[in-house]
């Protein structure tokens, strides 16, 4: 290998960073790009079916980095539950499929905001508030799923969200809350995502890598940073490293000093960087991570 | 006093909530309201003077729950850290002067977005994300400030604030944080705030409340709810209890629990809720603290 090939195969492009592109336009531009893997979510892999997809990103001589994503399984009523369960269940068989042993698990919010995630909901649901019921029923259904994803040999990646996220998204919020469910299960059953715009403002943020590290629970590590002032839409409010308020060098390092040798995502949502093409992304998220993450590797 | 009298004696108006409006304004409406406090903010409390505030307030029979605020002492520069030293030796001036033991302290974000929060800044200022020494320097400074406020009755109250303001507006994150920094100094020089809109996410809530009680550091109960879509302006994006996600039984039973026997402000940042009459807003907010915080006191 070439020393940029050598010095970029760590670098992972999350397909949501390239939202308008095809599985295969991703791959085509990720291996172009001399990145080493990518992470697709599943609405990409499903579009060709996840054999297909396997294939495709065999062929490039990539890696699948991780699945995205699991989860929304804070529904209060069975029959909701239940097909959040059977959903979650065909998400393991396709990361399976993929051959990734990471499923990024984005677990959903409060049944108050049912209705904003799209999800089934009831007028009782539109009135509860209950985010300690809420994270309970998290616990509780990453415990079932469990059993069916280690038999396939595929680890539930939990990704703690910034609580900008609690209410509508997901009620995961720091890694010390996402280790300590994860502690009820086996490190290769149950991880943690590292994002760092989700996790950058904890506190114990230190701390809590080196326990993911020790515990052997880092699933991923994904980069992207905290721009201002936040977009219209918050949920696409996101930049490339280097463009926003991250410290992405000691945030680097932690992750580093845990031990963690895998791939490392960029995932952004953010509608301008839709916008580009998947060349221009993929040479400019390229160019951040050489400077801002490489180095303290 | 009438029923309705004793039943809104701790409710609080915090003078940001009616923000059009001058102290004479708010404390008129608040004590037409029934409600047995104000807290007022320094622009209000200056354009008077400390001691004609102090006057205004007493005259109708209303307490000072607070001051909002100091703060804003994560400067790198020598100069500017002087500057926000002595502006803060004021604040706990006009603190002791109103008759309130609690100083709000917001204490700033990053060299990164000085210019977002309006501070002096150089181009190295620009560069300088590391959050890691941003939060030392509060904690110096706090120390720096301790002996004076001390002298004067004055307790600096900490204010974790949401991670949504981490980088430009508050690198205080949890009541954790806050109450391992207050560790260092005794119950009654440093203390914390605790607004629901600021830490209602936080996994370790009830239990970083309980032991904010148990060390003796509840400066204040604030109470505002989280709404979304987010506002344009994420800082004006707070609604009345019971308008958005926060469960305010829950984390009122926390605070009794924790021992909290004082003053609950109403302090919610809203440019729709500006638009209106002083006394629809204290209405509303009386309704909402007694349908939502009231049965749980």
């Amino acid at each position: 290998m070439t020393d940029r090939a050598v010095s970029l195969d760590r670098l992972s492009l999350n397909t949501a960073t390239c939202k308008p592109y095809t599985l295969a336009q991703c791959v085509a531009a990720a291996k172009a790009g001399g990145l080493g893997a990518v992470g697709p979510w599943r609405d990409r892999v499903q579009e060709v079916g996840a054999e297909t997809a396997s294939k495709i990103i065999a062929d490039a001589g990539l890696r699948t980095s991780s699945l995205c994503r699991g989860g929304f399984i804070t529904a209060r009523d069975d029959e909701t539950a239940t097909n959040a369960l059977a959903d979650n269940r065909l998400a393991i068989d396709e990361a399976a499929t993929l051959g990734t042993s990471e499923l990024v698990m984005v677990v959903g919010g409060l049944p108050a905001a049912y209705e904003l995630m799209s999800m089934p909901h009831t007028p009782a649901d539109a009135t509860d508030k209950n985010l300690v019921a809420a994270r309970q029923r998290v616990a509780d259904r990453i415990a079932e799923l469990v059993p069916y994803a280690s038999d396939k040999g595929v680890r539930l990646a939990l990704e703690p969200m910034h609580p900008l996220f609690t209410a509508d998204r997901g009620v995961l919020t720091t890694l010390k809350q996402s280790l300590d469910i994860a502690a009820d299960h086996p490190p290769d059953a149950v991880g943690v995502v590292v994002d760092t715009y989700h996790v950058w403002w904890d506190p114990d943020l230190q701390t809590d890598i080196a326990r993911a590290g020790r515990e052997g629970r880092i699933s991923s590590y994904q980069i992207c940073d905290w721009t201002l002032p936040l977009a219209a839409s918050t949920l696409n409010s996101r930049g490339f490293p280097g463009d926003g308020f991250i410290d992405f060098p000691t945030i680097t390092r932690w992750v580093v000093e845990a031990g963690y040798t895998g791939d490392i995502e960029v995932e952004i949502f953010n509608e301008d960087i839709w916008a580009l093409p998947a060349q221009t992304t993929i040479t400019t998220m390229a160019q951040r991570y050489s400077d801002l993450v490489l180095p303290y590797l």
